[in-house]
């Protein structure tokens, strides 16, 4: 039966710092009737990413900001209910990459719309952690096209416990680099280590000179700072560069939630010092490998070099509150919100 | 007749802001007899570079700090007064890249010493501009090695009318660009665009909002920043990058007389959202291909596709004061000081 009622997030005011229940608010709207083309999709997880945040911000960046009274655009995993697009029949299991929005229902023209190809062999859902873009591809393609990393060499990684992070440090070691990981609690610093392989952990929450910690963790230097978070761990990461290094540009966690500008790095020399290199990652630049490498992503899974963690919280109405685990840094790995509708299969 | 006292510029106390006479002093001494394996160089041409800045101000980046008490270090141009090195003679003019000093004489161990290969058909100190590290091998590598000009692209260069930035450009021409120069008054943007074959040039002295101007001037975008400057000028061309831009870093002079940490870029995320790089320059990476430069470089001289200026002053007693225009942005093309001896011969 086709639903009549769909209860959406939308962005009621721009947030500053980081987004609440005041900026971020609940509605129910009515669930539109389709066009020719179009797509009718029930969501069953929200992926909650840090790059949203930026979109909620106004700037003009990669991605047109969202509007004031527009539901939050996400990248989300659903079954079809109801299609009128060639390409899409009721029950494909479908991800719109970075379209969709944060809401139960959602109407979809079809054009950035993945068929989700379900072999039984894993859950739907996995095209929203290690088969999406923001966690599988985009570790991928910022370690070995950005990065390229070289047997041998110390790869140090910021937010090392987060979706990207992980798989970036594991993709690393398959390479067959020494992998050190930065992240803010023990019992996160355990699993990097003891569950991802990772090398050596520092918790930076936990240490007074976090520069001089990277030193004496990394005594030949980084040659691959795969980069998450910018600021101050961006800075502290420039002192201990190696000749010829590359500083994979993935993400700025640590400024999303500023008010005003945020000052680039105060080590910006130390790229000149050390002929290093800056690479902006946008893992769209890639489509047309995107295939290829889901396969290889695959297969280190099922040969179990490759894991990572979901952590799941149930709800949209819960939405908001795990949205801002992703900057206290509480997240371990993939952050979605599993909504009702996922439940009734 | 072997001289008995050479005149030298040494570094009696740490600059603050722009140096001056009282942080560089002169001083009479004796000029040492000559161990094994040394040259005696009676000093023509001194090269007064921005990079000597910061090797006044104790960081220890790429070169050793200059230590207070000792002569200024650079790169000279002179004539060998005395050898006992196989590879020298007296009478051969000689390179001392960046390790020869601002004085008369200076005693060399030949290991970076290079013989002036002179037919004749250029002057000796043309190894000290044109021919040099600093002025023609930097941005040739910088601009062909990281820059990677294709035809038809536009290439954006800070402090345009600079030894570096002058060539840089004529370069990004020669490669088929369309090449836009930033410089600080009239006089030498016509010069860039009458006599150099830029294509335009911005007085960023002279212009409101500088980002703004880059932007009408600049419609297609910028492909290539070819960055001498650093700081708001480096920010202003980072909001007019193109998708997959490359930024040179060659230099950051508006950042070398600071005397607390500078910030880098405010700008910094548009590296991500324009997937662009940004690419440190050290010229002595590509030691093995000065030899072939130097050659092509010399061959567009020779057909009148590259030109240049030398900007020179008179006597070390001047040294200090020519120094300090090259951070008001006043010398056009390489500043250089004569010592007497150039002109007794």
């Amino acid at each position: 039966m086709t639903p009549v009622t769909n209860r959406q997030l939308y962005l009621h005011q721009r947030p500053v710092g980081v987004p609440t229940a005041d900026d971020i608010r609940l509605r129910t709207v009515d669930v539109p009737s389709l066009a020719d083309g179009e797509v009718l999709i029930e969501n069953h997880y929200l992926s909650l990413d840090p790059a949203i945040r930026d979109w909620m911000s106004g700037n003009d960046t990669y991605m047109a900001p969202i509007a004031i009274g527009e539901s939050i655009r996400s990248t989300t995993l659903g079954k079809v209910l109801e299609s009128r697009h060639p390409d899409f029949v009721a029950g494909d299991y479908v991800q719109g990459l970075a379209v969709n929005a944060w809401e139960e229902y959602t109407v979809n023209s079809g054009e950035v719309l993945t068929k989700v190809v379900n072999d039984g062999k894993y859950p739907p859902r996995y095209y929203l952690s290690i088969f999406s873009g923001a966690m599988g591809l985009t570790p991928y393609f910022g370690m070995l096209e950005l990065g390229r990393p070289v047997a041998g060499e110390t790869v140090l990684i910021s937010a090392a416990a987060g979706a990207v992070g992980s798989i970036a440090g594991q993709i690393a070691k398959i390479k067959g680099c020494r992998v050190v990981g930065l992240t803010g609690s023990n019992d996160k610093a355990s699993w990097l280590i003891n569950e991802l392989g990772f090398d050596a952990v520092i918790n930076y929450k936990d240490c007074d000179n976090l520069a001089e910690e990277i030193a004496s963790v990394c005594p030949e230097r980084v040659n691959i700072f795969f980069d998450n978070v910018g600021g101050e761990i961006l800075d502290a990461a420039l002192l201990n560069i190696a000749d010829h290094a590359r500083i994979v540009f993935c993400g700025a966690i640590s400024s999303y939630n500023a008010s005003g500008p945020v000052p680039g790095p105060y080590n910006y020399w130390q790229i000149l010092a050390h002929s290093a290199t800056v690479k902006g990652l946008l893992t769209t630049n890639y489509v047309d490998q995107f295939d290829a490498a889901n396969a290889e992503i695959r297969g280190w899974l099922e040969s179990g070099k490759l894991r990572f963690n979901e952590d799941i919280v149930d709800g949209i109405e819960n939405t908001v509150d795990a949205y801002a685990r992703l900057f206290s840094g509480m997240n371990k790995g993939k952050l979605l919100v599993r909504l009702a509708a996922a439940d009734q299969q």
